[in-house]
């Protein structure tokens, strides 16, 4: 029996090479290993291009973890920061700032509606006590595209610290740290770059990891004293998941490979306007416009039926061997499919095949666009 | 060319079985998935004797996160826990009490000295405000055992309550929740159960841990939100590390099959018997008496010779195909052997074998003991 496809914003599909990495056991403390931490780091921080400035940090566990990390570390204690607000990701870094203590100003922003430049510059002008932004690049609730680059540049011009999360964007969608002026990138192994997952890396401005010891809430959690016994030791300061990083070095081969972001980003597109022409064909409806879409995860409305049930829908094409997933708007029932993993359009095609002969089967009427 | 056997304290030697349950991938949002983490949690609360009384939480991480997890969720923010302290894990606890800001009274052991129930009572005795005790099992700095039934006892019968790391000793050593009282037992997947390294679980008196809201310095490390989303969705909070979850169902079945605690503790202490008893015919000396050692990871001497260098013993017994650990005393020059992972005694012969010859190699005598 195959194993379905994972149509998931992380965990997704990897390939057959990415999961037989897994076959060995790595001691943690010998030299094998710990040049297999410092490569993946070192290829890390290249695909941000941030090698003049920047240094990759890895944390043990989900992203989020990382991104706590992130936060609580460079953050200091008497910080504010600003966040731009459209979607569930932004919701957790102002649920995390609360645990930490530290102040948040919330800007919120429509969940389709990318967030404002303009509107951060104002904030900033407003408050000069703001010393931090913490930006989500793609905001996997709903899929939006917020507009980074524009989003550093307003942040480095009021000479704030820009902490951003790249979880679902990461190695799919360009970020180049020579030319827009980031504090922090947070990512995981799970997500663009292929891996399976269970750990986190922060590619870090030097100076300002250098400058952040001391602020952590969290032993566990603080990236400066992860970074600098990593430094001093080549090793991880608690037990990594060996086969975990073991996995991401055959991942990141596979992406360099490919072609690197251009590639898998050109790959993700294809199968997203895959996925889109698919489910319109069938008169499904996005629930964003094809210009504030991110090529990564797409939110679909559900059919306008009364007795559209996800969970039915989910059992259907799950048995036709492709795994949903649900939506997050509070508002208005939706449910998600996901563009990223070692997957091509064939299987995008495939998979809308399945959700038509589902909502067939279920006897759900959809109607096609004209 | 095979994989070096690890004589490490985790990550360890694990089957093909295990490693080859990490060939798949999987949605964290399916069923299917929820089930196999229902039932890992509901194994690993059985091997403790804990379902009337005690719950399983999965952690993502390192045992570590699941150490400052139990700790930052169940000690109160006004606690204070008497840490007592015979090694290196012991004094990782009042590190991580410090960043949490919480309380810690240290009461120092020797390193070579079991913790003392006695001086236990004297301290809980002497002091009321003491809310909570934080023990390590087996101190893995040394491999010391402490007598964690006679100290349970004891703070039970002061009436405060227990936290209990038994990273290193879980499924090897017995620890029964129905005459041992403890509140919360803390491990990980990539020590005895011979999982693959990635998680760890607390396994904490369920009424404990409902008290236990909002006490959590951290979110990605709040023991009690973990527990409250997984009951009500069957699903981690964030990203589970999916194939290590896998694996470790993998380990269990296995571990069910030798014969489950008893077995696993008989094998180790075969290992650990063979071991000391080859490493001491070559002369090569313990740093534990016999009664005071656990039977999970021993530490030798360095050879008396001023020449010695534990990097050159660790290359050489590599090229052999096994790896040592380093020591952890700060005052006098060790090294250490695990006796954990999936090998058996005939690999702990061959592993003193590739020591002698090492040893041999580098021109260093070791006196025999008569």
């Amino acid at each position: 029996m195959n194993a379905p496809i994972l149509l998931t914003p992380g965990p997704l599909t990897t390939t057959a090479r990415t999961k037989q990495a897994m076959l060995a056991d790595w001691g943690s403390w010998d030299q094998a290993f710990n040049q297999l931490t410092a490569s993946v780091c070192e290829d890390i921080t290249g695909i941000a291009n941030g090698h003049k400035t920047h240094v990759c940090v890895p944390l043990q566990g989900s992203g989020t973890f990382s991104v706590e990390a992130a936060l609580g570390t460079l953050v200091p204690k008497n910080g504010k920061v600003l966040v731009p607000n459209n979607g569930a990701y932004c919701q957790r870094i102002v649920r995390i700032l609360g645990y930490l203590g530290r102040q948040a100003v919330v800007l919120d922003h429509r969940e389709d509606e990318p967030v404002s430049p303009e509107r951060i510059a104002q904030a900033l002008d407003a408050d000069a006590d703001i010393s931090h932004v913490a930006q989500v690049h793609c905001e996997t609730g709903t899929g939006i595209l917020n507009p980074l680059h524009e989003i550093a540049k307003v942040v480095a011009h009021h000479k704030r610290k820009l902490i951003v999360d790249a979880m679902s964007s990461f190695a799919a969608l360009p970020i180049d740290l020579t030319e827009t002026p980031i504090d922090a990138v947070i990512a995981a192994s799970g997500k663009c770059l292929e891996g399976v997952p269970g750990m986190g890396f922060v590619i870090v401005r030097q100076d300002v990891l250098e400058a952040a010891s001391g602020a952590s809430h969290s032993l566990a959690l603080d990236l400066h004293d992860q970074w600098t016994y990593m430094r001093k030791t080549g090793q991880w300061r608690f037990t990594p998941p060996t086969h975990v990083v073991a996995a991401l070095r055959e991942a990141i081969d596979q992406f360099q490979s490919e072609g690197g972001v251009a590639a898998r980003g050109a790959r993700y597109r294809s199968n997203c306007e895959t996925l889109v022409g698919g489910m319109r064909a069938l008169g499904l409806r996005t629930f964003l416009s094809d210009e504030q879409q991110a090529p990564i995860i797409v939110t679909f409305h559900a059919p306008p039926t009364p007795h559209f049930q996800f969970q039915a829908l989910y059992q259907g094409v799950r048995d036709k061997g492709f795994i949903l997933y649900p939506g997050k708007l509070t508002q208005i029932e939706t449910f998600r499919v996901g563009c990223i993993g070692a997957i091509g359009p064939d299987q995008m095609s495939q998979a809308v095949d399945a959700i038509a002969t589902t909502l067939g089967e279920l006897g759900i009427q959809t109607r096609p666009t004209l």
